[in-house]
């Protein structure tokens, strides 16, 4: 049997995540489906600047734990960010990391730990409204706390990450994120550090690095390129306008980010974020962080990087019975489009 | 530093998927958030038995494709399921198997089947609502049809699911199915073989058998039992009220069930979808029946299984990052709250 012509592989095409090794569908007759890609709700618009009865304003301060860290504003006794306990936590600063093994059945105390970051005192910003300052206050307060917890009692792995909107599963308007530091490395870990690792002993470099400079050559799926870092959408992004970040010098981990990648982090992320909003209309998405587990912060063969989610489509029973996506929209186009009036060259 | 006390273990711990061998957290504090477990939809209620715009309901075949299995209604003419293929087709049926491999960047034809299983005339029944003889004729017809792709062409996997509502993904509300054959394994399937390979060859039995003789012996997360199936909620469920229904018998591939786990299937489903839908309201759910790829059909270590995932929470940033699901529900408390007025032991 023949291959499909170029002009329907445009239409429908898998594309294999050379680091997850899952597959990813590409359709677009997906997204002439009534229900994908119109899903979407963003925070309420019109918010006040401050909210009575929400515990991350300031004046609610015995709403909430002990605060842990708070990064000054510019006047006395002001604050940019502040980090606080989560009241919700899903796991809790005691317990043992012995498992509890009895037969099929193994299970460990809910032992870590789980922050809230307050990113601005202001109830109606969000990443993609602050300036530069009150965005690099952020950035500077996820790589403090990614520090202060990534090696702290017996954290194994620490994942920084935000939910932006409903759909995203965040709970709270006031803009936050969060940090959760597990006593186990996750098995979806455990498994990219095992593809990367494969990758690193066959050819003796970094996947990621790889990637990076593969994305920056082809040029077709790239964002933006600062001096320090470049974004992209991946090439089998599994959700449509999916958008990575990531540093151009090889660092495992986001603990050992230069000041100077922080600064571009910032820049990078002011740029993807308000071109997300101003183009989709605010869309639902999740940030995460991904960076080494604990104990591998030097590997050769691992990369941190930053990854936008939007939630404009929905995972159904495809996707939860064989791990793939179905992406109605192609990676290139989702690049053209957030790229519509800008040069990715920019700045 | 000591473990947590019982007390404390029941509202946080960790426990250990055996199959998948990821982590899923446990926390009874995140069920008091104000947005978990309370966001459903479900369908519409009081639907029209036909609702003239669907192009699932009689009278409008002219909006379907070819029909490519029908099973007979009671009356001449009339019909109980129908077969048709996606009108909005993740996969098409032409294309080729090869790779395109250019160097990172590896692609392959979007080459498989996607099928509707319109699961009945009435626009307004629903699994839950119908009655065994319906039911009956669904499960025949996912079995049927089952049958009919899985070595098909170059399909690879087979993948049988259900979206019950907006949350679980679904674009129309008249009842039905969907049926994908990819011409790749996904990375998921893969890793799964690989682990109940494992045990296989180290304990010399299969690790779903061992799981089924665990759960009928503790009977804890037991929910139903007949003399060919099982029910319970799994020990490491990912969500709250995830149901799982597993066949006594060894058995690979559900193209292998016997016409008597055909009709305990239904017996169970009818009882599991009635109790969800009336005790927690009529929640949006997935259902997935898992099964093994091609080739493995009469593997020692497989074993199919249907899947039920309620969508009470939102799968948010650290899941996405991690890998590891947050369930604010312990699996004891939702089998107990399933089983409210039942004896699994029942029927």
């Amino acid at each position: 049997m023949t291959g499909l012509k170029d002009s329907m592989r445009k239409n429908t095409q898998i594309r294999l995540d050379r680091v997850t090794r899952e597959w990813v569908i590409y359709s677009r007759a997906r997204a002439m489906r009534p229900h994908d890609l119109k899903q979407k709700s963003g925070p309420p618009r019109d918010l006040p600047r401050l909210e009575a009865n929400c515990p991350f304003c300031p004046g609610n301060e015995h709403q909430l734990g002990e605060i842990l860290y708070e990064s000054p504003g510019p006047n006395k006794h002001s604050w940019l960010t502040r980090v606080t306990p989560n009241k919700f936590p899903a796991l809790v600063p005691e317990g043992s990391t012995d498992r509890y093994d009895e037969g099929l059945s193994v299970s460990m105390d809910g032992y870590g730990r789980h922050e809230v970051i307050i990113e601005n005192p202001r109830h109606d910003l969000d990443l993609a409204s602050m300036d530069l300052r009150e965005l690099r206050a952020v950035v500077d307060t996820y790589h403090l706390r990614y520090l202060a917890n990534a090696e702290v009692d017996h954290s194994m792995m620490t994942i920084l990450f935000r939910n932006h909107g409903s759909r995203a599963g965040t709970s709270l308007i006031h803009p936050h994120s969060q940090l959760v530091s597990t006593p186990v490395v996750p098995a979806m870990i455990r498994l990219r550090e095992a593809e990367a690792q494969r990758y690193w002993d066959q050819m003796g470099r970094c996947v990621y690095c790889d990637i990076l400079a593969e994305e920056r050559k082809q040029g077709v799926r790239l964002l933006k390129e600062t001096k320090h870092l470049a974004a992209f959408v991946p090439y089998a992004a599994r959700v449509p306008m999916e958008m990575r970040v990531m540093p151009k010098r090889h660092a495992a981990d986001f603990g050992d980010a230069s000041q100077d990648e922080l600064h571009d982090l910032t820049i990078v992320l002011h740029d993807l974020l308000g071109r997300l909003s101003a183009l989709m209309d605010d869309p639902d998405y999740n940030l995460v962080i991904n960076t080494a587990a604990r104990h591998h912060r030097g590997e050769p063969h691992l990369h941190w990087y930053l990854n936008i989610r939007p939630r404009l489509t929905t995972m159904a029973g495809f996707e939860i019975g064989s791990g793939m996506n179905i992406n109605p929209s192609l990676p290139e186009d989702d690049a053209q489009f957030l790229n519509q009036g800008k040069s990715a060259k920019a700045d």
